[in-house]
């Protein structure tokens, strides 16, 4: 699938593994969230650097703004495949359950959405 | 429930009437976001007064501010009534329709998130 | 100038007027931001018909996000504008002045980023 | 000064030191920011290992949303600092180099706000 925002999100689903789910078994590529995290942390050790180095403010604002959006397009993800799963599974159970995590859902939302 | 967000996300499921739902019925509480969206409307026309009437900026972005903020209160209610009804109702279907609703949520979160 | 964000950010400063600058006088060009605002309260007006109507949630949402990126437009302009006369005036000036409205303009930008 | 934001907003400017000033010489107080980054990049690493260890998707969601107003933080106070000293500067000036800087900050602000 594709997703209108900036970065590319996290959202294909052809190649979940299913073999190395352990916990709770939701993410359906957690290699490629694992690479994309790593990045992320390449990102911050670099405005890290930016900032040591004082390179020039907008500079260093640019980055941090590609590096929220890079994480943005994690989160999306992550939701994606929570909502597939986690909340899919409880919506088939149906009840309370599928209601608690529908808000548990809704409020992770908001605090993205802020 | 309570939402840490901003403004008071219209989130309340106490009050769904059931028999005002005529085309998509899955807006728990219609009368509560008609509410809060002409005081939406009233706010948008509060700025454009201030800007005819030159008010001091950085007002006039509080106020926008404020207006963001109550739009995004909206927003994450609906989704919540979205995935709440529409969402849970396919998953029981389950197969391609249930997977097409969660990438559609999924892209109306990712556009809300940015 | 070209801002890349959504929306087309209002931040012209060719077609300044000066003339009807009547309170604070630092909006570069009131008529368009105006215009602006006319067609903002129409959208927020098409949200509450659409949740009248029962429309489809996440045509509702779409829309939400439009309008949320057309308020962020107008906002920026504003902010564009204001750091481009007050600011620029408090700075000539320097001082206690100054630095206040720097403050002030950096808590209007922090309300905005959120 | 407070800001409204959530995190705890790098915006002290009392303990300006002047010295370590290098290249740019913007940032108030690089030792803040730098410990502030510091702690960014454990944040990262933290997210990484709650993937890695198929941590509860929706707590990996509050650790992201924490990055993310953590960085949204540093910005705010870089942005700060950025109009305090550089544009300020260019505001004494006059002239183009006032206009480029303010437009550069706008854009930056763009993208920050989105």
């Amino acid at each position: 699938m594709t997703i209108d925002t900036h970065g590319d999100a996290i959202l294909d689903h052809a190649s979940a593994p299913g073999a190395d789910a352990a916990h709770h078994g939701y993410i359906t590529d957690k290699d490629k969230y694992l690479n994309r995290l790593k990045r992320i942390e390449g990102q911050a050790r670099g405005i890290h650097k930016m900032v040591e180095d004082e390179k020039y403010c907008i500079d260093i604002l640019t980055q941090i703004s590609a590096l929220t959006s890079a994480l943005e397009a994690v989160a999306v993800g992550l939701l994606d495949d929570h909502l597939r799963h986690c909340v899919v599974d409880a919506a088939r159970l149906g009840g309370a359950e599928a209601d608690a995590k529908i808000t548990e859902a809704t409020q992770a939302i908001a605090r993205l959405v802020r």
